[in-house]
């Protein structure tokens, strides 16, 4: 079966989603920021241990730094003695004077190894005596040390441009010594919601008004999915007004999303618009919901405009732009925490359309949160969503499914 | 087997983690955000709907609004005619006029259905002909409407208070009008590296000195789990100086975490003072990396000191600050995203702890990564960590392995 959208058949979601990618290129700009700020952003800068890490060879425990050689035949029944000729703090610099035969240290974890030691008795294996020590255990040469480049060798390659920065790589940046560091922008991407019947939360209702919800959904996740949001003014359906927004949005941001003014309807002016100025991807997706759903590249920019009923926005970003956010933002592919559940009822859906169908789960039962397009309660009251492939018809009650959570 | 940490068996994992869990209590201040900050905040205040969601009846489709008993016998073989008496576009109020018997008006998506009617058949559906319009099929009473209060009924509750907001919930606020809204308080987590060796990323290393790289780690995770991390200056292993940064830390924060200072050494001030001051709840947690973990209660405030070591550091961050920090949050417990793998290679684990090792996936590989607890590379190169139980001492190489991914 075809499904038609003003005429034209529906392109299928794959093509649609692969259209969008194909467009959408990583951003180049950059910015610097600092270590405390540079969490979950991309590296834009190949980043060199400037030094060995650690610097030092320096004690992995608490102990005696001593000289193997001398410790080799000690045992609780046979300890060996050691005299004691001074203690070296974490932070102390490496001393002047040398450990020499028979002779030892007092050591910190991270403190430098003296000269002459090559390795550290744990206190537990010691037994003190006033200024001399008994080691009741042997250890090899190396042992309880972290030795000098260890970790990072001078001049190597810590991490490279293009890495995703999770805390640990947070703490590479540090550990070498870095305060600030170079990072991709964040993709900046125009929300224009449009429509003569919105008003704004906070404002007071007249009738014949609902409510933006669009702006603050799709605002939202673009943040949660790295990129930088510049949610602007309702638009009223008039072209000059459209046009300007269009103008505005396209100097100001790397993408363009509009939501509501793609159905084919007496006002629907932004298609037209978007056909004069650029070239349209696709008008019509086989999906549910978000049928409307139109793409066009406007001055080497990506402009999407999105269904205006809450559920079907929220749910085409979700499925579509998430993948292209994370790719202008330069993030790994985004993998939605997924869990098996079962469905509590049977669910129909239309040959050739891909569904999305939001759901709850319960005990590991999956049941429907759809009400309407419309319903933004289709989405409060979900967790997460299911697919349906365009052959199924029917899923019985009792189908095992893979709900992806929101 | 047993082992001890300063003399005294270790705490399990498991229990040392519930220790923290039962201490840690919500939080209970508040603040109010407006919409567009909101999202991935926890909600302080129940919502109702001050009026029915959509207002108004309206059309869902773009089309004509009828009356659905003036249609009911159309087909395309006898199409019924009706008269347009007039045009609704979405953002009008409701029409003085009524539509009456043999009439019908043009109406927008969105615009509210004119008196009279009670169905909207869609444009593909119809033929104008002038001031005529001809309908093609019968809909019944209600078709393509979205019904005044079928979304939410005023005075309904549409979000309690407590519920976590993703996107779709700052959907469902500004539906209803929101424009600020009341959140819990991010907590705030007052986060000391202690050490004389430790200097500052961005300042010159003298020697014997190493950068401090947890206060960063740390930092970065306690943001990602909902907290409001309060980086402290790095303190001395002093007395005096440690126990300032503890009296100013509880004071400005709702939790305190310590890096170094908890092993049992010359310097290690730190679990005396926390004796001293509180209640310890553990010294010594029976797991790999990750050891000599302390924690206590000071002033009914958390105090966990986890070891200085990098890896290990920031591996019991993950594992047993990530809950206890979203507990304070109030944010719904943590899944990490898992990955099934096989490992590459041997593993042996020391009977008796809980090994957290850190490994990188290849081609459905698990390769480990560690190098040391002291090396940052180790997770620096890490894509996450499996976890090795207490009793398993070997791990052959090609074992089933489950990687929590960072």
């Amino acid at each position: 079966m075809r499904y038609y959208h003003g005429g034209k058949p529906l392109t299928p979601f794959e093509v649609a989603k692969d259209q969008l990618l194909q467009v959408a290129q990583p951003i180049t700009r950059t910015e610097q920021v600092t270590l405390t700020e540079c969490c979950h952003r991309v590296l834009a800068e190949d980043i060199f241990a400037p030094f060995d890490v650690p610097p030092f060879d320096r004690a992995a425990m608490d102990g005696y730094a001593v000289r193997s050689e001398d410790i080799a035949c000690a045992s609780s029944e046979r300890p060996v003695a050691l005299q004691v000729v001074g203690t070296i703090f974490a932070g102390d610099p490496i001393p002047s004077w040398r450990i020499t035969e028979g002779t030892c240290a007092q050591i910190a974890t991270g403190a430098p190894l003296p000269q002459g030691a090559n390795c550290v008795v744990p206190f537990e294996e010691t037994r003190k005596e006033g200024e001399r020590v008994w080691v009741l255990k042997a250890y090899p040469h190396g042992a309880n040390i972290n030795e000098r480049g260890m970790d990072l060798r001078a001049g190597q390659t810590v991490l490279k441009a293009g890495s995703f920065l999770a805390p640990a790589q947070v703490g590479v940046l540090a550990s070498v010594g870095k305060a600030t560091v170079k990072v991709f922008a964040k993709p900046r991407v125009a929300v224009i919601p449009t429509g003569t019947e919105l008003a704004q939360p906070g404002s007071p209702l007249r009738e014949g008004q609902i409510y933006d919800t669009n702006t603050y959904t799709l605002t939202a996740l673009a943040i949660a999915h790295g990129c930088d949001p510049l949610p602007m003014e309702i638009v009223p359906d008039e072209e000059q007004a459209l046009q300007r927004a269009l103008d505005n949005a396209l100097e100001r941001s790397d993408m363009v999303v509009f939501s509501a003014g793609s159905a084919v309807g007496a006002r629907d002016l932004l298609p037209r618009l978007l056909e004069q100025q650029g070239t349209v991807l696709f008008h019509g997706i086989a999906v549910r919901p978000g049928r409307p759903t139109l793409a066009a590249v406007v001055e080497g920019k990506l402009v999407v405009n999105l269904p205006g009923f809450p559920a079907s926005c929220l749910v085409m970003a979700y499925v579509m732009l998430v993948p292209v956010w994370r790719k202008l933002a330069r993030l790994p592919q985004w993998q939605p925490v997924s869990l098996p559940a079962q469905l509590a009822h049977e669910v129909r859906s239309p040959e050739g359309l891909r569904q999305f169908l939001t759901v709850r789960v319960r005990n590991g039962m999956a049941v429907s949160a759809y009400k309407e397009s419309a319903a933004i309660t289709s989405l409060a009251d979900a967790d997460g969503y299911i697919v349906i492939p365009e052959e199924v018809t029917l899923l019985p009650a009792g189908s095992p499914v893979t709900v992806h959570l929101f």
